[in-house]
């Protein structure tokens, strides 16, 4: 974590940041939060980042209590304090201290400054493995801070050599625990139309390719497809050459997953440099 | 809340007690608890909720650092300090602050002291209304924060007179969002075996009714049941008369339920007085 956060309505020193433990956030896992990255000492997409923050506020009934011009603005400080060139930005959110321990409350708004590290540069070029899980996340195209079956889930993907899992439920997948999923199959794009994350990198990615067929998605599907990969604000885009023991594709990242990162970095200098 | 509450390992103001946002509890909602009620200053059942809660820590990975006798010790200080004779106790252990900002670290435990409401006489002497509700929560059987759909939910079912959801999925029922379920068909108990918190109230209320069946029960089962409750630390056994627009037997609680609760308090002075 960076030197500088934001909490209690001002910039102070991240070590001392705090919350109530009795606040929903905490006692019933009731929050929502948003994560985007600096390039450059700028925010990469941030307005849509913005969109989906206050969406998500409103959609959990959680008062924001700052202005779209407030949030820039303490933003932009704490890029600056932190000289945060490249990094990430997470806005949280709580659900407040609540009369009876669970109806939504005046949550607390705080924002924390992140180094990054992205995946290295060998996942990239060889691809990654992901395990199917039987899930659905619930209010799944806002982003709340529900991720416990992913976080308690994800010591048994780690022992068996897996970046991440693929959510399913009647045959039909969604959506990895913390990025969105696309196949490709005979040239065409296809990523899930239900049950996910608005995810802001799916949404450019979407833009950059200039066709994609957003549809249900069936296990079978992804079976016999030509390439998959994951995107996520962390990941950009990642290929997906192996789910549970099944082998995706040739088994080696293909070319139009490839091709759609690199025009994915360009629209990335084009913005920010 | 009540004035004193256990936090970083000593008993403080409960107004002081904080926790780092960054915390997994707040971001990732990863965390769990256990609440017990007090009855003449002493704690119901409190071996139960002391097994329950160094299960749940087992299972989530965090590391408890308190004995069983430990615990014991500052929980009979908070009792006396605080002057509980009827109310609850709250634990609350963390994900603690992870490097990753995902994986289960070292927690922090809290135990907070507060006073208990229990629903309205009227309640128990109509019995109250379910809405159904599709939906498992996973790791059900242990006591973990992830409350975000019930929490999300809850304003839906006050503005139609509920008092809490039941979960089904595939055609079978689970549980209500904070309490498990029971029916009486032709003189049986029968509660439900899988998808549930294991229910330190339910425990009880199966020793004390001697025979119930547990297996999974179907919706259609509900429909045609002649008694159903709900039963929970908070609420102990509140009738339910109507789920959804369908009355539950004759819509009025039944005589099964009704003694059963008599039993339970009977059990309750005998424990405690």
């Amino acid at each position: 974590m960076k030197p500088f956060c934001f909490a209690d309505g001002k910039i102070i020193d991240t070590q001392t940041a705090s919350i109530h433990p009795m606040d929903l956030g905490l006692i019933r896992g009731y929050g929502i939060f948003d994560f985007f990255r600096t390039v450059n000492h700028q925010g990469l997409f941030l307005e849509d980042y913005l969109d989906r923050f206050t969406a998500s506020a409103e959609k959990t009934f959680l008062p924001l209590d700052y202005s779209r011009e407030e949030l820039r603005q303490i933003i932009g400080q704490l890029i600056e304090k932190n000289d945060l060139e490249q990094g990430g930005l997470r806005m949280v959110l709580s659900g407040g201290v609540s009369d009876n321990h669970f109806s939504p409350a005046d949550g607390k708004l705080f924002i924390f400054a992140e180094s990054l590290i992205f995946p290295s540069e060998e996942k990239y070029e060889k691809g990654v493995k992901l395990l199917t899980l039987e899930y659905v996340r619930p209010i799944a195209d806002i982003k709340t801070t529900n991720y416990a079956l992913a976080v308690w889930h994800s010591a048994q993907w780690k022992k068996q050599g897996a970046e991440d899992v693929l959510y399913h439920m009647n045959g039909f997948i969604s959506e990895s625990s913390r990025s969105n999923f696309f196949i490709v199959k005979d040239g065409e794009l296809i990523t899930p139309s239900e049950h996910i994350l608005l995810g802001i990198t799916r949404k450019n990615l979407i833009k950059i390719a200039g066709q994609v067929t957003i549809r249900p998605i069936s296990l079978q599907e992804v079976w016999e497809a030509d390439e998959a990969f994951i995107c996520s604000t962390t990941k950009v885009l990642l290929p997906v050459t192996q789910i549970d023991d099944r082998t995706i594709g040739n088994g080696k990242p293909g070319p139009i997953s490839v091709n759609l990162l690199e025009k994915f970095k360009e629209l990335e200098k084009e913005l920010c440099y």
